[in-house]
């Protein structure tokens, strides 16, 4: 485990025996956009026959878990609802064991507002989508003692003033889906993450959060545990595109990681990256992963 | 110099003598929102009288220094537009200096536009204002090569998204008017101040400001030294009511200060404040300084 940056092939055979549950980025590493990346879907499907547990764990909280799935089964994988683990609903999991989450006031999109009121939880925010009158922070809502923060491409003023206010002025404890800072965007350019997001609230608020949910923390492996409590640690592999999140998670508890380059980081990047970012594997998509499953 | 937090009346008689250029913050200092603070406009206009310099510097970037000089001299303070320094207008300066600034690309409000404009730099911006289609991004502007952000109330996802990308992947020069993080608003809540954008587009481009133009930094202090080079950093008193903007200002730069409570800061606020932050003088209004400006 201590050895970085390997080429796949070297251990490929053994690893994926070993391997009891395989968690997948998603974006990156299945698709690009609305295309599905060479070989990975009969990957996936190999290692689901084969008897492998599978998991689709995304910080993208802008999709509610039935939306990923739909969107797996439309590209062929054969796969189920609990396979799946977005940021939004590792967030609602985790507000349920707080003990008194109260309302909760949300930055973010619907794949959030879903996944909380699935399990029980009112939610505030969608009535500020269109807000532009600054006169409305003038109104907040005492039942609020939470506010949850992930990637809102409706952000504006009003509601991240309302929500820095509710954390410093109110008390509320501060969730952030994630902290993603940016992705790339076709033509060359970024578009922001929920991290620029969950940046404007700290400083306004003058605090960080009080929980930061999805990769590179550990709420997907306490779920993934919670429901196959004899997966341990060591059986699993994290499969991702980005240093960042996905490399830095698997390292930050202890997981074997495979860097794939189909994605965002390319082998000069992961070459260069600091020993920390580095992963132990890496390989150029999910379709190396296809002759070396047939020794499975 | 050294000794901090005196009543100003202890020193008051001698100070108002030795100063020949007075500072003054706007909002929390001269007036309130709409209203003028008991006793401000006769002291600005006293101090004027005795041939004192007079200066206005606000971190406020949404007004243009017209608009400031109209609500001055609506309350009826006798003042001229050499005498207001906005961080837009001190912005504007800032960029004069540069020896190719480009086209800007601007993140903020009217008050940005009219002064940049006003020294013959081309501005985009206004364009983005009402845009939701994420696909914007597709089409940047080459021109660009410097991003200016200040306080922007119609903040939208595009705007911080398009900002970012021009810094990180057009390599253009970031600037920001200023970086207060939030300021009250009535009903006991607060609402976001430039700082809370500025660090929106930190996140997302990975980059700090390369310069942040308004208090606590210098750039003020230039502008006045350019126009009026007799006068001395001992010549000038900053009076204020924000111990992170206005005092860090002044401390930051060796001139005096003045703390007054009629703004966001109390008097329990100064006592528990680090040393770093501590006016060398304080007292509840400009109106304590006149009974001692008759003796000038």
């Amino acid at each position: 485990m201590s050895i970085l940056r390997r080429p796949f092939i070297t251990a490929g055979s053994k690893l994926l025996q070993t391997t009891k549950a395989f968690l997948f980025d998603c974006d990156g590493v299945i698709w690009k956009g609305n295309q599905p990346i060479a070989g990975s879907i009969e990957t996936l499907n190999y290692l689901k026959k084969i008897g492998k547990l599978v998991f689709y764990v995304t910080n993208n909280s802008t999709k509610s878990r039935e939306e990923v799935l739909k969107k797996l089964r439309h590209f062929g994988v054969n796969s189920s609802l609990d396979e799946i683990l977005t940021s939004s609903y590792a967030t609602a999991q985790y507000l349920t064991t707080l003990p008194d989450p109260g309302e909760v006031y949300v930055v973010g999109e619907e794949g959030i507002f879903e996944e909380l009121e699935a399990v029980g939880i009112k939610c505030h925010g969608r009535e500020d989508n269109d807000q532009h009158d600054i006169s409305a922070l003038e109104h907040m809502n005492t039942n609020v003692r939470t506010v949850v923060v992930g990637l809102d491409r409706s952000i504006n003023y009003v509601k991240l003033s309302r929500a820095g206010s509710y954390i410093r002025d109110f008390g509320c404890t501060f969730i952030a889906t994630n902290t993603d800072a940016s992705f790339p965007y076709p033509g060359g350019v970024i578009a922001g993450g929920s991290g620029c997001i969950v940046s404007a609230i700290e400083t306004i608020c003058g605090k960080k959060p009080d929980c930061i949910v999805g990769k590179p923390n550990r709420s997907f492996i306490d779920i993934i545990r919670l429901h196959h409590p004899q997966i341990q640690i060591s059986d699993m592999l994290m499969v991702g595109d980005r240093l960042d999140t996905d490399i830095v998670f698997a390292r930050r508890n202890g997981i074997s990681s495979l860097l794939v380059f189909s994605g965002v980081t390319s082998e000069s990047d992961m070459k260069a990256c600091d020993d920390k970012l580095a992963p132990h594997f890496y390989t150029n998509s999910l379709h190396d992963l296809l002759p070396l499953l047939s020794s499975c």
